[in-house]
């Protein structure tokens, strides 16, 4: 091959990102549109395909072009795109090249077959359906860990394909004063009386719903030039390439919830859709670690999407559409009972104070069984007492348990304490936004959105993955991560409910 | 790797099949579900991911192993799995070996971006949208060319990839033979009066279409749990792997055609389901070629959708839906305005008999092209004379003239003439088929598809790609392709429409 080794390494990470991609299709297509009967042959596709990138990845030619680029990394300004490249590229190269390509195939077969089991076993809330894949993928993570050096906390390795370079115990002290907070201050809440939402228990068209959706994603930035929605069991975001943003969701005929899942995940789309188009083929395109990508998702979602300037432009017509279930009911008591503290089983459609009670009952399980202190088959059974004893609920089945996720079944351990830390982040964020924007609520009731999407597209979506997570954070806000402003902001407006 | 060399072949060509079903459901989903932005990054993946199947597929150890497995194959029964797959793979191979995985790529590039350009080209009927990408096409089809060791006429190495080892001198001359006899045919229809169909000039609810569409694919053997029928421009069928076969048609308001394509693309889609499953991610997993597989797709469309029998048995349910405008149209003014022959602008949907005339157009103009005859430029043009002399219609604009098809948009050149030879096909089959089930058109009244379905899939589908062309088509025929039965069958057929 020709070329200056600078454009030989963009080469092959221009393949590696065609087949990455080539995969990412496969899966969602595998959610949102395969027959079941294709289930096998797509495992065995997502296998090989995602084993070829690895294989081209970690080629010698890589670890080679990566020596020679030493130089010119470090005669490049840190925040260039070429010394970006080459270091995130490095980060990545050294540790995908502990792994076996064959591991990594069999791995994403696993999860293929995992999640086909999944959307069954949840059907059908037998736990059992899904057992024997969860223990094939755990077997397989523990096969994962050993590729590298042992580490302080065995759940470090599997929080760092999320979180890189983040450590177990950082996240055990966030969520611990998460804990301290949060714990009380929902004691206080349930103490203060019940929110009314009971016109929220009724009928609403998933057709009109859908509608509805797509009238504030248009609002928010959503363009059919660039995006899709679907629906899907599970939703979720992913790209398939540049220029192509997929929102996935779940829209049901007796409840608002997936309102707010769609505007979740057009947090996930829209950062991926700001990230610079010129990092295209490269690892610099893409978020640059989930916590920053649940930032977003939660910005969408909580701090847009359930924030009173946002429904004082959106009630009327939501209001209109559903005249016969909301006719009567005026936009404050609306307001309130979408923003309605009150423990529940399933961690999607939770408040924004008792979600993070159902993400750190997950992070505890999954530390719990990668070390070995938990079996699979005994995880209905703990997943239930956790869930009454952080959030007084009982569990009446399976579905609406520990089977309610797809994450375990598609093999993604150590993925969910990012959910919660993309809340801390979240806030910290948005004070910096303020700062600059001033009032946003006013924009909101207005039914813009321009100014918050750009300020964050220039401060956060642009920067891709050219930094750490850690820089990242703090060149967007002047810290590392801190849970409190978060909890002030949570403590502020949930004060009405407060006792 | 280990295992003996069967073995070794088998884990190797099921990596090529993994890549090439990744590939297909990357050119599924674009003309399908991709948003527009998509294109670009799409085309590269397309691209990367057929270069890697095809330097997969040639690599020496292919070679190698085939090699060594002659003794195997000469051990072995001609019919065996091993014979086959071993004979099928080294034809396959020894013609792959020839062109550079770059090449490969390239076309596929080239092709995506062709289709991208194709869809707004059509849409604003601007030919001059398409014109450089058709002309990059048709200079890596002479790379292609190139590749290969002179052969008698330069179209014969495009048809060899669409219908192994038949040459274009075997096609002109079973063409002759149907010129010969259809325009007389169409001539004398002409003369015999015109057949009512003003009635099918009415609005049909696409949605309704879809749902009887349904109910009759669900009559000949399509399940939720195999299949999919999503809508696209141009209608196709495709599997991104067994057990997953994906129909796309176009209901549009204002004709009912898409009725008859979508029972098309069915034929297409129940014969790589018959296909034996234990070939699965073998090259032997697929229809042997294209004119058998149009020899099915037409059998499902004409010879059964066409007929008596069916409409006899389907009739009612759609007057049922269609009141108004058929309430007063009876069963058999129906079935002759089905089958009425007229020359008309749009291949896809023609009469069984004028059919073959926008064929021999296109096969015309493909060799004109590939020699140099006629350039690019000129093709519009030469289009419209060609519909002229041999149909009589006069073509208006290029969206309902050369810019109709995707085919030559997405690099297939050499395709078309597939189409003609499987409707001279179909009746071959068709023929013995009526031999051993005696009456279908009884069957068919009473809805009731699946003797046919079986005796195909049992004859034909199940044999995939074992055989070459000619010894599965006189597997199952006895004899070699004869366009006369075909032309006996639209003689009886149209009878009533001569002069």
């Amino acid at each position: 091959m020709t070329g200056s080794p600078l454009e030989r390494l963009l080469v092959r990470l221009a393949e590696v990102s065609d087949l990455t991609k080539a995969a990412t299709l496969l899966f969602w297509d595998q959610r949102v549109k395969m027959p079941p009967g294709g289930s096998e042959a797509r495992a065995e596709a997502l296998a090989t395909v995602s084993r070829f990138a690895q294989e081209r990845f970690i080629d010698d030619e890589v670890g080679r072009l990566l020596e020679e680029l030493r130089g010119l990394e470090e005669s490049s300004d840190y925040d260039s795109f070429e010394a970006s490249l080459v270091r995130t590229t490095r980060r990545q190269y050294e540790k995908a090249a502990r792994v076996a390509p064959e591991l990594v195939g069999e791995m994403r077969r696993a999860a293929a077959l995992g999640l086909a089991a999944w959307g069954p076993a949840r059907e059908q809330s037998e736990f059992e359906q899904l057992r024997p894949q969860l223990e094939t993928l755990l077997e397989l993570r523990h096969q994962y860990v050993e590729c590298f050096p042992q580490p302080e906390e065995t759940y470090d390795v599997l929080l760092d394909d999320y979180e890189p370079l983040m450590k177990t115990a950082e996240v055990r002290e966030v969520f611990a004063e998460l804990k301290q907070e949060l714990v009380p201050l929902i004691e206080e809440i349930r103490a203060g009386g019940d929110v009314d939402d009971s016109f929220l228990d009724a009928e609403f068209d998933p057709e009109t719903q859908r509608r509805l959706a797509l009238e504030i994603l248009r609002a928010f930035g959503y363009s059919d030039d660039e995006w899709r929605l679907d629906e899907t069991a599970h939703p979720f975001m992913t790209t398939p390439g540049a220029g192509d943003i997929r929102l996935t969701t779940n829209f049901r005929p007796n409840d608002l919830t997936a309102l707010f899942a769609t505007m979740h995940e057009f947090g996930h789309g829209v950062y991926e859709w700001g990230v610079d188009r010129s990092f295209a083929r490269t690892p610099l395109h893409a978020g640059v670690s989930l916590a920053v990508h649940e930032s977003q998702s939660r910005t969408w979602e909580n701090l847009v999407g359930r924030s009173r300037g946002f429904w004082r432009w959106f009630y009327p017509r939501l209001q209109e559409e559903f005249s016969a279930q909301l006719g009567s009911v005026d936009e404050e008591s609306f307001y309130r009972a979408a923003n309605k503290v009150q423990p529940s089983l399933i961690r999607i459609d939770a408040d924004e104070a008792t979600y993070n009670l159902h993400i750190i009952l997950r992070f505890e399980l999954e530390q719990d069984l990668i070390e070995g202190r938990l079996g699979v088959a005994d995880l209905p059974g703990a997943w239930n007492a956790r869930m009454e004893e952080y959030l007084g609920v009982e569990v009446p089945d399976d579905a609406r348990g520990v089977l309610q996720d797809m994450h375990w079944a598609g093999g993604s351990l150590g993925y969910f304490p990012t959910y919660a830390l993309g809340n801390v982040i979240s806030v910290q964020i948005w004070e910096r936004a303020l700062e600059d924007l001033g009032d946003l609520d006013e924009r909101f009731e207005r039914g813009s959105f321009g100014d918050l999407r750009e300020w964050l597209h220039e401060h956060l979506y642009v920067l891709g993955a050219k930094f750490t997570p850690q820089e990242t954070i703090e060149r967007v806000t002047g810290s590392r991560i801190d849970a409190k402003p978060y909890l002030r902001y949570l403590r502020r407006k949930l004060a009405p409910q407060l006792a």
